[in-house]
């Protein structure tokens, strides 16, 4: 087998464990695909959930995203476990607002996409539309840190966005869906 | 006289140019400060316009700051002119949503306070808060370029946003004005 | 024609636009392709000068790039030609060191292929083979500014690079050229 | 006391426990002002060993690049000690080279420093002067994980080393050591 397939292979089967571990955190691709739609609505009036969708996935494939969720989402996991050394297990859990690197690994999800993915992160991450509301809700009692998820599911989200926008550029108004 | 603080001078008078540029293209400091104020009184309930005020003169004040902003104006004061050749002319004349330049240099004003500038300038730049709004608006019939313009004020009024939040981090509520 | 298209076709004009203005600036693909070999060789020691001819010329196709070499090469003939004002005009002239933009837009080239881009720019930035290292070269008496220049070519060989090195990971040592 | 004061005290303390982590990783401030001096010589050819020293201990009392350093430490530490799910763990212990997000923490660290801050960080990165060679060195026999910590290394000397370009800009000469 040719390696450049073989990798992508692994891209694949990296997309799957991303999938199954985001799922197990609350998060399902359509939750995503959401507030993608939510964004890009705006601009592509007869955008569809599915092209959302189909974008969420084409993300969720790429290698620095992957790597990026994988560590962000350890990170929650390890800070839950209480296996986190001080100062950063407080940090952490804390969902200390001057820490920085949750935003730092989610801008390096939506730079892949250009510049304009930022845009759209920023104003996610401060509107909280969807499922991130419900991720950053700390009211339920339960002892869950969710410091890397709401990052990164508005991250993928955003640069889903970004990907259509690349996509349909200049479509004023196209009477099919899409 | 001592060379580094020659040079700190040099920022001094860049300073004094930048101020000036941006009131003639319709913009004062009063005008950025608004919006940091509207960005960060959420978090801080007492915060003042004056504090306000100050942290946009600090980051006005910052040399690659001051390269963006001279940059960025140039442009659209080029573009304005019809010095620029195309087919840039026209992507910035039509503030072309894929251009992407003008996003990359106001990133590069917020990233200079870390990586939580970011979240700030991309909520400021979909919600177009005070004069961005009145920047952005093209129905007044004048041959006017902002295409960097309204950028690099969201990206000032961001910067300045992010340089309260770490001097006044922790601070949940104080009585004094500050 | 679909708009999606359309779009598509207008990436591909851009593109000749500018290898065609490159080529004026002094700098051809193969140029380019060179600094890219040398910097991946080492890993990928059959790798041959067409495969990065073939990954230079899939950077150029990219939008956000266009967009960054489109601007820098403006404000280079715009510099030479007096048309910039004070002190933009100067700073531009002299390649400033801590001007910092002419990095910036090297750098929203680079980041498109992940983080790993920024390390091989940083160092043709500093090591300046090649073509690099001719542009940079004053002692000709021309008049010409190559301050985005420069930087773009890097960004371009080093994006190509980072290209390279993520189709082909993994890959030890493989007995025909690729 | 004042609420920024016991802030700035915080980033004092955090300043002891990172330089105090360091050393038990093998890193001293020296080893990393010797980076920094090695890179800057060349344009400021009487600065001192002390001034590298000082401006690395600046770097180290920022709070986003204090962030990145025990983030980074931590993934390195429960590497070693193998409390990281798969396929992370082989990821980070093998230091994969398109891997990135060790880019990605060591870029946040350069970014606060501006765009020039990339470029020296590219070339340490890539030439591994000093104790970053030493750190990459895996023939030891050591079960020692330093995916992070030589990125971050290379990322502090580089940042020092753009904090001294920024003070000491258009110092051509000096007869003094400073």
């Amino acid at each position: 087998m040719h390696n450049a397939d073989k990798n992508r292979l692994n891209d694949e089967k990296k997309y799957v464990v991303i999938v199954d571990r985001l799922q197990k955190r609350g998060v399902t691709q359509l939750d995503i695909a959401e507030i993608t739609l939510g964004l890009q609505t705006k601009y592509l009036p007869f955008l569809s959930i599915d092209v959302c969708l189909d974008h969420v996935k084409r993300v969720l494939m790429k290698r620095e995203v992957q790597n990026a969720i994988l560590t962000g989402l350890e990170l929650d996991i390890l800070a839950e476990q209480g296996k986190l050394s001080e100062p950063l297990s407080t940090i952490i859990l804390s969902d200390y607002g001057l820490y920085g690197i949750d935003e730092i690994l989610a801008l390096s999800i939506v730079n892949v996409y250009g510049s304009i993915g930022s845009t759209n992160f920023g104003f996610v991450d401060k509107t909280k539309p969807g499922i991130i509301g419900r991720l950053d809700d700390k009211t339920d009692g339960k002892k869950t840190c969710n410091t890397f998820l709401d990052d990164i599911v508005g991250a993928i989200a955003a640069a889903a966005a970004s990907s259509i926008a690349h996509k349909y550029a200049d479509v004023d108004s196209k009477p099919e869906t899409f």
